[in-house]
């Protein structure tokens, strides 16, 4: 089986970190100069791996390998958020060209096919998970379209703009080869303290959550908050507090070790110490595995809503802020794979767990087989300048993702 | 006994209001070029009524009356909030003045001397209280000195440069004259429901209720809102809603039906959906007219934010926003004179209540004996544009006023 090279994958994880480096973290964001000077030195790295690497029409770099399918699609991210950390997203690129690096290396693997990517924009600088949904292509054609054409970043600078500042623009996008890629796998960091906390070393994605993002209105009666009797107060942000002791019950009884909501904001109107609020906003976002929770948890929102709108006492209004995200499951067989090297590489010490965090795996997953490996956040910290991983987790993340690599891969040669 | 004029009162509030109007209600800004005008039509309109009138060195219009004393001070104010409505204030100044014509026109009551003032920024637009401040004078110069000096606008106009612009600097201050001011009365409108709701036409009130403002600052940890479960997060947000609930059942234990508390605006930081709150402000308003039990509810306050802190979750601060108002209890024989005087012009159709909201008279009251009496608010709103009374409650108010007067400046002249 394959032998990772420790101190080229560190290495090149290292060489990338210093593009946008800031402090300990990476400002690094999608087709920014520094982004494309990573990409173009990606792609450097790439080919001297022996891949037949590009940089495309959306700034996707992909290196494809020059032997014939059956390939694994080994993918991750390399831009950053506005204050991103050095792992997020690099780790699966690096990981990924190591392993090819060491799949040639090796009699037993060197005629298996291991195809390279970094998806442009996974951050949403321009237009969220761009590369991956250029790549799948058909039913996401159209909006990649109106990206280019229309997508701003904070600056103002229009997707068009950045890529033709970058000479990208016109060039051809890379397409998913159906008849070729027989499976996607992204190794990234956990962001969450899972691993940590519980001692492991590496994480065996079972699904990516989906997610629903709601904003609950309260209208009430603003009023002087000296002359007011609270007898008679119609107070849009006490409606807004009850709201949420009685949500955290509804949520709790549904819930199970792994659903998550967040009050992530809250406004009250005027926001004035001095007025009882006539009007009072949350904003909930929550995540769960199990497509019919989320689904039981809207309900339990609709009819807690309901319930206090039909109070009289206040108005209670649920608006989606986002469309649905519903959960992925990863592919089974693939997950297999990563237990099964997981378990060889380091006995005891990996775990099955869900993905909180949405990742390109969420789209390719509805195209082909695809399963996630995770290696533990320190801190459970990511997005963040000091997010990081020990050493030795990446380099044992890496060996198991290699392992698992070529055993899908070995496995699917014997069946055609 | 003094028989107001209806007519020549709503003449005098209708042309005050044209000042500043703005549909139904009023802009008028303390010491703006509109207030200005106000002010210069106010002292004419004291001169005409008997009195001598003069605008002072901060603003403030003082009508004396030509008689010698004892003399009953009638006040308010006429400058409004930036989105006003007509009577908040100005309604207590032209009470005043018509008093004084009413009281002139009686053989009975034409040596009662009535002095009658309209008290500059009671609203804040520079320092409020600002007028009633500076009449009282001693412990309140340097204050007034600083705020003349330093005190800006919200266009940052300096106070003094809008004194120069009205030609008003360095013009003396007209100060309290203890040996002849033996009381000061202020009618106003209530700013609340009451006494809509309960069907009466004039409040007495008993006490201008003191004040607390406390920022309640809860300290946990940011997370990712998807990778975080629920189990090991130190949400300052939930943490903040919890505190609440808790808040709530402290005060309710500790009210009376006159006691209010507002959270007038909570701050999640960062306020992001995608992100567990690492800090939440609480922003709390809580106002009584009794002073032991505004310690008791600080204590209780201080208590649970001990409590809350004290289980490591999240770190609790309080904060004390503003110096501390104590309430302040209304003369009881002025209240006494009010009440005799509503009894025999709206039988049965007046009642004792506290002021929710501060008053030019909680300064006042320290250094002569003080009292206040309400009309009623439509709908109980007040600084706003719709803010009304009903003209037959601003006519009886008005009445009742001239009556107590009469009888209060009546006994003071036996009783010399």
């Amino acid at each position: 089986m394959p032998m990772i090279n420790p101190e080229r994958l560190l290495g090149d994880l290292r060489k990338l970190r210093s593009f946008g480096a800031t402090g300990p973290g990476v400002v690094r964001l999608a087709l920014s100069p520094i982004d494309i000077d990573a990409r173009r030195w990606l792609a450097g790295r790439m080919n001297d791996a022996g891949l037949d690497a590009q940089i495309d029409g959306v700034g996707n770099v992909f290196g494809r390998s020059r032997n014939p399918g059956p390939a694994l699609l080994i993918g991750s991210h390399t831009d950053t958020q506005p204050t991103g950390g050095w792992l997020d997203g690099a780790l699966g690129v690096i990981y990924g060209i190591e392993i090819a690096r060491a799949l040639a290396e090796n009699n037993d693997t060197r005629h298996l096919a291991l195809d390279v990517a970094s998806w442009i924009d996974e951050e949403g600088t321009f237009s969220g998970f761009l590369g991956s949904r250029s790549f799948i292509g058909g039913e996401h054609d159209a909006s990649v379209d109106e990206a280019i054409r229309c997508a701003r970043n904070r600056d103002g600078q229009l997707l068009h703009d950045a890529l033709q500042a970058a000479g990208l623009a016109g060039r051809p996008r890379v397409h998913l080869e159906r008849a070729r890629q027989i499976g996607y796998l992204e190794p990234h960091i956990e962001q969450g303290g899972r691993l940590e906390a519980s001692g492991n070393a590496i994480g065996v994605v079972t699904t990516i959550v989906g997610m629903r993002e709601v904003r609950v209105r309260f209208t009430g009666q603003r009023n002087h908050a000296g002359t007011t009797p609270m007898s008679i107060r119609r107070d849009a942000g006490a409606a807004l507090v009850a709201f949420i002791a009685r949500m955290d019950d509804a949520f709790r009884a549904l819930a199970d070790a792994d659903t998550v909501w967040t009050v992530g904001r809250i406004d009250l109107d005027p926001g004035s110490l001095s007025v009882v609020p006539g009007q009072a906003d949350l904003y909930l976002q929550f995540r769960d595995g199990n497509a019919a929770r989320l689904r039981a948890m809207e309900a339990a929102l609709a009819q807690l809503a309901h319930e206090f709108h039909a109070r009289g006492l206040v108005g209670v209004a649920l608006d989606t802020l986002d469309e649905a995200i519903e959960p992925v499951t990863m592919n089974p067989a693939m997950q297999e794979h990563i237990a099964r090297a997981a378990q060889a590489v380091a006995p005891g010490q990996w775990v099955r767990m869900p993905s909180g965090a949405a990742h390109d795996a969420q789209l390719l997953a509805a195209h082909l087989p695809a399963c996630m490996l995770f290696v533990p956040s320190i801190g459970g910290v990511s997005h963040d300048f000091i997010e990081d991983t020990a050493d030795e987790h990446i380099v044992l993340g890496c060996q198991v993702a290699a392992d698992a690599a070529a055993s899908i891969l070995l496995e699917a040669m014997e069946s055609r």
